[in-house]
């Protein structure tokens, strides 16, 4: 049995939106547990002293950045579409997101998410656009928009961000195998082939 | 015939090590022309705002890089151990590699200097150091010194630089294929089936 791969990612974050894409099938295929994990970019980057994604940040990185997303995109026979927002506040999905993250509706919950944002250049920290999202996955959409706004849900968000900060995380996506961190989709087969390498603790 | 891949390379960048050693087999191989293009990233990451590298002003993602060089190297097949140095200055190293860049010796030459740098952990920027990686390799090696320490050769190096800005690059290693950028040693393989894919102008 390999050990689970950590999947930490923001529904805001570009590179998050191509592994996401891709993850839940090559996991699938590598024989490779995959551990969902959304956190909050939002904070992090600000504790580490930006004011926004390092991408706004530095004008000629950022422009780089999206040449190289249309083009990772293609490569991976994925749609994209630059959005006029970036980065977009993803507050309430990224909340269903940790409720659902043990359960089989995850994967096409957050890629329908991710399509919305990426392709359709949605606002997707909407109930309307959440709740579309689960319909047809879950038995009670309504029911799950409304625990995501409980006191106790925003307190898990925070304490898993928290917990991505613990681990030294100051990006997305980034795969944890235990201790050993991936940053960035272009590292996904990289972990992928360390989980598989690697034996039980 | 396929258009060339420029590579715009610096000897103090990591991940420019982990191409430079690689990248004139895979060229050959893809069947695509090699331009050798060195170019001194200093100027161009203190334009950006930056003190020093990236990866030495934010803690988080250098200690990562660290991390991602050894993993990378070991992937590749290549030796790597990380400089007591970081950023190393490689000016006279550098200088010499603008005059080799069209001769038969600068994939050769320029190798032997990355290894002193990335394995050796010596400083490169030193008379001695050149001289014995041009040995065997050129008639003169005291004259291309000697020529290194020219003010043609300074200026031309500046030159390149400004070039290099112009072309809008802000990191190395960088491929260029016509005007379409590729950042990263992770990207050199994009950028290789770029160039074969690419009718000719």
């Amino acid at each position: 049995m390999h050990p689970p791969i950590e999947f930490w990612f923001e529904f805001g974050s570009n590179y998050s939106y191509l592994s996401l894409m891709r993850i839940e099938a090559l996991a699938d295929r590598a024989g490779v547990p995959l551990s969902w994990r959304p956190f909050l970019l939002g904070p992090i980057f600000r504790e580490l002293g930006y004011q926004s994604s390092p991408f706004n940040e530095q004008k000629e990185k950022g422009e780089y950045a999206w040449r190289d997303m249309e083009r990772r995109a293609a490569k991976y026979g994925l749609p994209f579409k630059r959005p006029s927002v970036f980065p977009r506040p993803a507050l309430l999905p990224m909340r269903v997101a940790l409720l659902g993250a043990d359960q089989p509706w995850m994967g096409e919950y957050c890629r329908r998410i991710m399509l919305q944002n990426w392709v359709h250049d949605r606002d997707i920290d909407n109930a309307d656009v959440v709740l579309a999202a689960l319909a047809g996955l879950v038995d009670d959409p309504a029911a799950i928009v409304a625990e995501a706004g409980s006191e106790r849900t925003k307190l898990l968000l925070r304490a898993q961000t928290a917990n991505a900060r613990d681990h030294g995380i100051f990006g997305a996506p980034t795969f944890m195998v235990y201790n050993e961190m991936f940053w960035g989709d272009d590292r996904l087969e990289d972990a992928l082939e360390w989980a598989q390498a690697c034996p039980a603790p």
